[in-house]
């Protein structure tokens, strides 16, 4: 692990590292914010949106005051592999802010160009679990997860798939359903195939409405209803429905005026660091 | 005054603006965060350091969720003219981080080049003042004054030399005495000329040493002991040394592991509000 960046904040520390991936075959970048003290402390994985890097939720969500105080390790790292490994691949990775680099959304690819690295789903609940719990005093046995957008989906089809590995799930503004909706849709076809068999591990709505008992007792997701991309793109009433449906208690509190920004973000995330604390720590 | 963006936050509204400032004779760009409810509120003007926009405080600082507890509304202006109407000036201006846009050192220049725009001691203390007293429910007999590095700078010195419009005053690793440091040097020098005469007005620590009383029971500055300006650009112990000669009350909090990032900003703000509340709604 390189590091490339630390600052002391809150009493603690926030850490910019590179590491190398096995599942990706990259180098993957991220940050880890470690409250003061001993540990070992709970973790909360962050996801982040499309266009994304490891900074934006890192210096715009205002987030480490609340998780200093309660003593929570929050790793935020990219939304794709990048560099020089994929100049292969340079057309097809930064044609689109919705495609390729920024734009992993946390799948394992099976199509060409983007299998050869775009595998964000094991980098996360392989790789970057091992990292954090080889470098940083984190107890793997209580992690949770959220993110925004694109990383709201991540947080809840990775909760769903991985539900051993993750205690709480919460997302802002997730991506509720990929099949139903154009970014979706076009990230699918090209990371997965045309098959939408494949795409349905994905797809929260369509993973909750399968009734498959999860070990959450509660979701909570935080919508803001000045969203450009409430009725195009997120579709959260999906998530309901199928919540709904499987008997899974989900918290969806739609927020007049609130827009798709890290604003938004900022303005819920102590609610969501309370959240998840309360089940890490319990 | 043209809008050009606008997010819902902690119940109350961000704006992102620009308009025509007399002083600059350019467009001026700010942020204003407006708690909620009904006003008039005091105001708390937030002056950026080099190579900052509007953005920097807005994006990073963390500082919204006490303002909007405290009922305080912020202003963060941008750091210099810019623009197209500064065209003949491109090469003065973008030859350097710290001089010319983005480094507007809060003083009126009289040297040319800079003569033509770069007024901003008068922009803010003048137009700035107004648009938010005409435009926003702000009460402008409770304004006080922050800001980090040659923010803190323009905070300190503004506050000094027009103390009937300010009733707080505080800063993060400010300039503390330019005359003394190469990065004041050189803006002295290419916004005022070589006489050092013109230069003391805008020199907090020479200004407070003058021992002028100042209406201001505290003056709150903090800084970071890794902060890598420390010794050769911000030499918080000249206005430590000075504020004794003036008997002026000084909090100096200097703290271990703490750089000169928004990171360490993030950490103290509320701090910094609650103290500029404390003074502007007793």
């Amino acid at each position: 692990m390189d590091i490339t960046a630390q600052h002391r904040l809150f009493g603690g520390t926030l850490t910019f590292a590179k590491h190398d991936s096995a599942a990706t075959r990259t180098p993957m970048a991220l940050s880890v914010f470690l409250p003061e003290g001993e540990g070992p402390f709970p973790v909360l994985i962050w996801l982040s949106g499309l266009t994304c890097t490891a900074s934006n939720f890192t210096e715009k969500a205002g987030a480490y005051k609340r998780a200093a105080e309660l003593g929570l390790i929050i790793v935020a790292p990219d939304t794709s592999p990048r560099g020089a490994d994929l100049q292969g691949h340079t057309v097809a990775n930064d044609e689109a802010y919705d495609l390729g680099q920024g734009a992993g959304f946390y799948v394992n690819a099976t199509q060409s160009p983007w299998a050869a690295h775009f595998q964000m789903e094991s980098y996360i609940v392989t790789d970057l679990l091992q990292l954090i719990g080889a470098e940083w005093p984190a107890d793997l046995s209580r992690v949770g997860i959220s993110g925004h957008s694109m990383g709201g989906h991540g947080a809840l089809t990775l909760a769903m798939n991985y539900s051993h590995l993750f205690k709480s799930v919460s997302a802002f503004a997730p991506i509720a359903s990929p099949v139903h909706c154009p970014w979706g849709q076009k990230a699918m076809e090209a990371y997965l195939g045309t098959s939408h068999d494949a795409w349905e591990k994905y797809d929260a709505a369509l993973r909750l409405a399968k009734g498959k008992a999860l070990p959450f007792d509660e979701i909570l997701v935080d919508q803001g209803l000045a969203d450009p991309f409430l009725e195009t793109q997120l579709m959260p009433h999906l998530l309901e429905q199928a919540a709904k449906v499987a008997g899974q208690k989900l918290t969806l509190r739609r927020h007049e005026g609130y827009d798709h920004s890290y604003y938004f973000i900022a303005s819920f995330i102590d609610d969501h660091l309370d959240f998840h604390a309360q089940r890490l720590k319990a």
